[in-house]
């Protein structure tokens, strides 16, 4: 092949990669990029961190590993490849094979010819249809401009009260940001009835919420942004809800981003409903000289097999690479992805892939989730810390469809989901998550691992051994309605149990499971039973032998009092276990 | 099936998790569990860290997650399984269905029928076949026993020095169990040219190595331990290898261990070369009725396909749950192993799955080991530390062999093991590799993630683009045989090349890579080049350069500086990098 002019709009995270995988396998071709913006080639994703003062400076965000600036110099000089910042592309004729740009500084415009345009045109963060939004304190955080603004404001003190609206990842790190540096008043509020909604099930996300309550957020989840108000000084904001007005003195939005396909759009180029450049496994747009990838791209989910937006960074580097790799000659293909997200928020980390149950559901699987509480190693070795995992799967198939974490620990459980996500990409089942191997050494993993565990309790859930009910079940029907028929057996030793029964009466019924064999005639056999330890592995041992004595009218409360306590439903003290 | 009656021969690891399992699912079955030992139903890979202070108490090693100690009344009242201790398995009467077993208290002989009997009697340590190895103080770490008495030595005082032969895991774990609480002067003593010999190749034993070396342990690899000499004091002992003298108040033999098939055998079961019982995929021995799994028979490695053994605890949790489900009935099967491995040695985790390059050469694979040092998360956050990662390729397949890595973050290393385990287990390729999808968030990823940057690297070997040397071929043809016509060519910045300009002198040319393009006539064309940045990002990128601009006598050395120096090659003062 001959020498070829590439030219790539957008130069953040897409662009570069496809520019230096290209230069590297064909130094020949000449490889420009444009950006309307002056900053370039940073890591957006490092935002919040910037905010919260994790990363001291911005720099830092657009740096190498070795501490180079990614500057056009440095493009220029290191990679061979030419940058036009302050460049706005306008228009694609693709008959003539230009891209016409405005230079911002001087509102000049120029035809720039290509034999291979690139679109890395990026998502925009999606605005709030509502009265207020325009006020220059009302703010999002999708680039470094914003970044700094915020920061800015920061550490001059002008913030003391702050509203986040969306509780997805960026809201969630934020509120992280704003609190445990700065010391913020952090209100977050969420439309969905619980944060995180899309990646987690309510379990899980309950999980979440507690946890932003005891780091002092407060989550205000199924209320919707009515109007943001300013204040009478001209300062401060009043945000009112569909249940109250919360005072800020910033507002930052972070209600999703939308791909940004307009350029393809106007250029005749296929788009999806949602607004993204539609591409093929090659990440060729419907003309093959033009090719997309990054956040203004749908992939393929791998579970659903629908197209969706996943705008991830990571996705966007692997993108960048298997475009060069096919402009350069090659042949690369993008085949979809699971989902595979993680985030930190305060001490939690919380990493997903695949689809929730609730998703599993609305595309029409006969889903089943089964959960784990359990060490994530050796429960006899020092550092070891309850990590929570849920997995979703398929009745009739036994697929595995998803699955979810939380863990203090956010290394040992991006690990586990990481591993899993293999399985998901290749169609594993329940039984492939039993038998998943994990480097097995007492620091690190157990010997039966957490994730061996949950495949073999999602596998007793299906096997109809374990009859199970979710801590919501258990709010709802123990807590909440308080049934005069249901009991709570709790199968853990009498300390642990103690403090329950003194709350509940005798409504909760202790025996602990090494003795129930001896105690069957203490099991009330007129009620409905939800057996309780602290994890859920004892109670399932109960049920069995429950039902073993003919007791049929019991259920297994998944994650036992371990979740109950950290959904936030309970808190009640407990002396050590026994 | 009406109720059975099964017998289990050893209690350890296997044995009870079969027992529990078979229950579970069929109450009505009569289990026991005969062991030859008091002790039962612990965790042995835990003998390390109860030796080193990490476990405070042995009991913790034989206690539940919820701090209930796994006695025979434990199991006999929580699970329903009856265990004999202190009762060793003299005979199988196969044609009868009885299992005679010896009461060793009483010194009775007895008779126990079953429908099923279940092998689970593990492995025995090798023994040092030299004079002086029966001497009370030369000792293994293979049971309880052994570790209370090392534990009351060195808790007594009565341990200076110790000398420890075989650097296997075990050997590595005692290292540092003896030397970081202990404060005992160690030694290691390795017959193979290296440590954790057919776990890593070369490059990255040399970096365990020289963190052995810095935590104190001195390790002597390539020396044969001839015999054990008792001192004059009847206390102390000399060691003597093949090159010297050691002096010690303890040696510890860690020198691997053989399966025990001894029972299998004398009852005319199949067993294999190497004295394991063969068992097909449902765990089955040639007799059906009787089933083995754990430390006492070997598995199908999924990369070679053939039989090995890899005694660890996880493999037998794992297989006591599938002999369980399909003695109650079910079919369960067992798939091999790719062999996945951890341990931790002081500061350094250590992860591995699938073969060695070493290994995969033997087995006829043509096989290519790529390298990288790179960011464990993203580079600009706080908690980044660098992590090395070697995968090994076969050249007309592409498939994965094997991956092998050294961290001082275990959990993010073994997450990244573990992951690429999934698709070493299901014949992936490098491109799986490359494409492996990691849940993204700067705490605990990069956008580019190693595992990922991993597969790239490799691919670009294979494809001929980055022609690479390792760090071993650096240390022969650079610092030992310091060939006149080889020059390394530095492409960091010059504050980083500075102490090695001026170690070398004109043997280290020092041109930063945004420069080279610039400063070609400065490369010496007559030389062979050995290109070097600080990980081999920038020295590829560097490689390219030059081959485009027509000289082709250059490698890339695989982890740069960084690998240099990790493996002790070099020890030079840099300042911080630039």
């Amino acid at each position: 092949m001959a020498t070829q002019r590439v030219v790539i709009v957008g130069a953040v995270a897409l662009g570069p990669k496809t520019a230096c995988r290209i230069k590297r396998l064909r130094p020949d071709f000449d490889v420009v990029m444009v950006d309307q913006d002056q900053y370039i080639s940073y890591g957006g994703c490092g935002i919040p961190y910037y905010i919260s003062g994790d990363v001291s400076d911005l720099s830092a965000l657009m740096s190498t590993s070795f501490h180079m600036l990614r500057t056009p110099e440095f493009f220029e000089k290191a990679k061979g490849v030419r940058v036009m910042t302050r460049t706005r592309a306008e228009a694609i004729d693709r008959e003539r094979k230009t891209l016409r740009v405005r230079r911002l500084e001087t509102k000049e415009d120029q035809e720039i010819p290509y034999d291979f345009l690139v679109l890395a045109t990026g998502s925009l963060p999606n605005k709030l249809p509502i009265p207020g939004v325009d006020h220059p304190r009302v703010m999002s955080v999708s680039n470094l401009h914003d970044a700094s603004a915020i920061k800015e404001m920061l550490s001059k003190g002008a913030v003391g009260r702050a509203v986040i609206v969306g509780a997805g990842a960026i809201g969630c790190e934020m509120a992280e940001a704003l609190t445990d540096l700065w010391g913020v008043e952090t209100s977050m509020v969420e439309i969905a009835p619980q944060v995180l909604p899309g990646v987690l099930d309510s379990t899980l996300a309950r999980m979440v919420a507690s946890h932003l309550d005891e780091r002092g957020v407060a989550v205000y989840t199924g209320e919707t942004v009515r109007e943001i108000l300013p204040g009478d000084d001209g300062e401060s904001l009043t945000v009112r809800t569909s249940q109250r007005d919360l005072a800020a003195d910033v507002v930052i939005t972070a209600v999703g981003v939308r791909p940004n396909g307009f350029l393809a759009a106007h250029a005749g180029l296929l788009v999806s409903p949602r607004g993204a450049v539609v591409v093929n496994h090659r990440l060729q747009t419907s003309d093959p000289c033009i090719y997309a990838g990054g956040d203004c791209i749908e992939v393929i989910h791998r579970i659903t097999g629908k197209p969706f937006h996943f705008p991830q960074g990571s996705l966007a580097n692997r993108q960048g690479r298997i475009i060069g790799t096919n402009i350069a000659g090659g042949c690369a293909t993008f085949e979809g992805s699971v989902g595979s997200f993680a985030v930190k928020i305060f001490d939690l980390a919380v990493a997903t892939a695949g689809i929730t149950h609730k998703t599993a559901v609305s595309e029409g699987f006969d889903a089943v989730q089964a959960l784990v509480i359990q060490a994530d190693r050796a429960h006899f070795y020092p550092t070891q810390d309850l990590m929570t995992l849920a997995v979703v799967v398929d009745r009739k198939t036994r697929r595995l469809l998803g699955i979810q974490g939380v863990s203090r620990n956010g290394d040992a459980l991006v690990g586990r989901i990481n591993a899993v996500s293999a399985l998901l990409a290749r169609r594993g089942t329940v039984e492939d998550l039993s038998n998943l191997e994990v480097a097995y050494t007492p620091p690190f993993a157990a010997a039966m691992d957490i994730v061996n565990a949950l495949g073999n309790t999602a596998e007793n859930i299906l096997d109809g051994l374990n009859v199970t009910a979710d801590p919501d079940d258990f709010e709802t029907c123990f807590l909440q309605d308080a049934a005069p028929d249901v009991v709570c057996l709790d199968v853990r030793g009498p300390k642990n149990a103690e403090p329950f029964v003194k709350a509940f009466g005798d409504r909760w019924i202790n025996i602990p499971q090494e003795t129930l064999a001896q105690r069957l005639d203490a099991v009330p056999k007129d009620k409905r039973l939800l057996v309780v330890c602290n994890s859920g592995v004892r109670s399932y041992e109960a049920l069995l032998q429950l039902r073993a004595a003919g007791i049929e009218n019991a259920v297994n409360v998944q994650g036992g009092v371990a979740a109950i306590k950290k959904s936030g439903m309970i808190r009640l003290d407990e002396e050590g276990e026994d």
